[in-house]
């Protein structure tokens, strides 16, 4: 149970990523952004820090961090990069370079990555390629990132042939949370990174998927006695897949549910017109009935998956586009070696397995 | 003893570099190009290979490489990088990844780096960077990269602030020498590349130090009953100090030794005017000396390594720049974290240690 402070917020909990000596904490709470530039001197043993951020979270939050950092006796340096996931480029990361140079940052100093994913990628790649590798913290501020994006220390930026092209596995020191910066994140952004969440629930712990099914109005309106212990459970759900399988190449797969469909969604709407989470429940949903019509998991669980979707505000069907867009969607997925992608599939709520399907059996006529 | 076989080829030995998980094999030989192919299938696993070479070396030694490959039943394709420092730049790493997109490269394809420390440098960073790091192997054709550059997985390019300020530690999962390929080299470059072996025998083995006394003239002339031994001994040094210490954090500073005054000359010279080698050669001297000025190493030290880097045909004395030039060139160390800069002496030839001073103690008036 989560234990309330006098102040009101929620006690840290703690989740550890267990990657043997680039092992790190997770720090979850509620109303701590305040708390966090000791443990960012501590966790990194840095004595100079850059917050990297964009343009509105910056303005609500880069002064308070800053505050905190200072605190605890570190210089800070601030860069604003824009907001949207263009901004995750070569150039963008050419310009943190610069910037990194003109700071004197040197190979004692940390990166601190204060938004969403895109703030994530583009700085983290910069943390993980500036001088071979310096310090580097996440202060996500998105529920897409938390969950996901902070974890598991992918990062990246696209070239103009595609996504996520060109980046590292780096793993954080640190990674903190505080809930309280989702205040500022709209409903619709909110909704999209609960898509994760569900997923998490869906193919790994049907536990956490009922406390969903309960609680999503709570959470969504960011009661911290609700959404901590999720935001919690979904991290620890992460995080333990990734120390399993740093480099993507067993169990991490499971966490494509939904992503095979959501990346041709993606591909075919624009990435302005549908949000990542957007596309993950909609990928999600086809995926749950092809995992019915194949055999794989017993009738109804769609219907689950679905009503779970459907309360988080989250889309449910596929855009309607002609059959052969899906299959040139499916033709470029990046994790192909072979003509078959690994699709994965739920037995049942909280358990999935890759089943190794052509395009055309994935999305058949 | 090196054993001859029939076509004249010193047998090949093999050293382990060990790294746990990233550990990987350096394979030296004599006229070993040809088989390089199957080596480089099993090590990767690759369904495909691209080739980054600079146009000398790729107009020699890449028809043959491609042969051997493609015996091996890789797909084969080939990127010809201009020749020179200059060329480890960001521009150049975005014209590798869209080579490697045109090319259809994808996670399990593998780069082999056929060149000096310039093509290794930048195609190794584009090979950790591209998909989040692709297979990576080394085929040196200069003794500088041989025994340094290729092991121990340091990749970077240039910044216009200066140099490999942006890169990651990327390891191989092979290292493929072939010394006849040393037949094109300048022999101002091999002399060059010995100033790295002879910093080995210096700093950690008073055996190879004798051995290159006795051999450097037929080492040079690249006989391969003498090269081979000593490059097979300087690359397990070098082997064997990375494997202690990846990521440069303890004993891989004495792989230093000589370099804080070659970065010094090689900053005021110019990198073109100066070969790091040669730099390095002076550096070499120079620490030497303090080290007896010091009281850490017995008279005579500095002048067994002078002779032996007079006997490779090397520079020893430092350029006549005023101190002020070498205090300015000091303070730029880049792995300087305060007023000290850790500078590596030596306590007897075989034998070094770090000792912290300033720039002014290190270049006394």
């Amino acid at each position: 149970m989560a234990v309330r402070k006098a102040s009101g917020a929620v006690k840290r909990r703690k989740i550890r990523v267990d990657l043997g000596d680039r092992s790190y904490p997770i720090q979850i709470g509620s109303g701590t952004l305040d708390e966090a530039g000791p443990a960012i001197a501590k966790a990194t043993g840095a004595s100079q820090v850059v917050i990297v951020t964009v343009p509105e979270v910056g303005k609500r939050y880069a002064a308070r961090l800053t505050r905190s950092l200072k605190s605890a006796g570190l210089k800070v340096h601030r860069v604003v990069v824009p907001d949207g996931d263009s901004t995750k480029n070569l150039r963008e990361l050419a310009r943190l370079y610069d910037a990194f140079l003109e700071f004197g940052l040197d190979r004692s100093s940390a990166v601190v990555a204060l938004g969403g994913g895109v703030v994530g990628d583009l700085a983290g790649f910069a943390a993980a390629s500036y001088l071979r590798g310096i310090g580097f913290v996440q202060v996500p501020t998105t529920i897409l990132s938390m969950v996901d994006a902070s974890i598991g220390g992918k990062t990246a930026v696209n070239l103009k042939q595609g996504k996520n092209l060109v980046g590292a596995f780096y793993q954080p020191s640190l990674v903190w949370i505080d809930i309280a910066t989702l205040r500022s994140l709209p409903a619709r952004q909110r909704a999209a990174g609960m898509a994760e969440v569900i997923k998490a629930g869906a193919i790994w712990d049907a536990r956490l998927f009922s406390k969903l099914e309960k609680n999503m109005k709570a959470a969504l309106s960011l009661d911290p006695v609700a959404l901590v212990p999720i935001l919690q459970r979904a991290c620890a759900i992460k995080a333990q897949i990734v120390s399993q399988d740093e480099r993507e190449a067993g169990v991490r797969i499971l966490l494509n549910f939904g992503h095979t469909l959501a990346h041709a969604v993606e591909k075919k709407l624009g990435y302005r017109k549908v949000l990542h989470g957007e596309a993950v429940a909609m990928g999600m949903v086809f995926a749950a009935k092809r995992s019915e019509e194949l055999g794989f998991a017993p009738d109804g669980t769609r219907e689950r998956l679905e009503n779970l979707i459907n309360l988080a505000g989250l889309p449910m069907a596929l855009p309607c586009f002609p059959r052969r867009a899906y299959l040139s969607g499916l033709q470029v997925d990046k994790k192909k070696t072979d003509k078959h992608i690994r699709f994965v599939v739920l037995h049942k709520i909280g358990k999935a397995d890759t089943v190794r399907l052509t395009p055309e059996e994935i999305y058949p006529a």
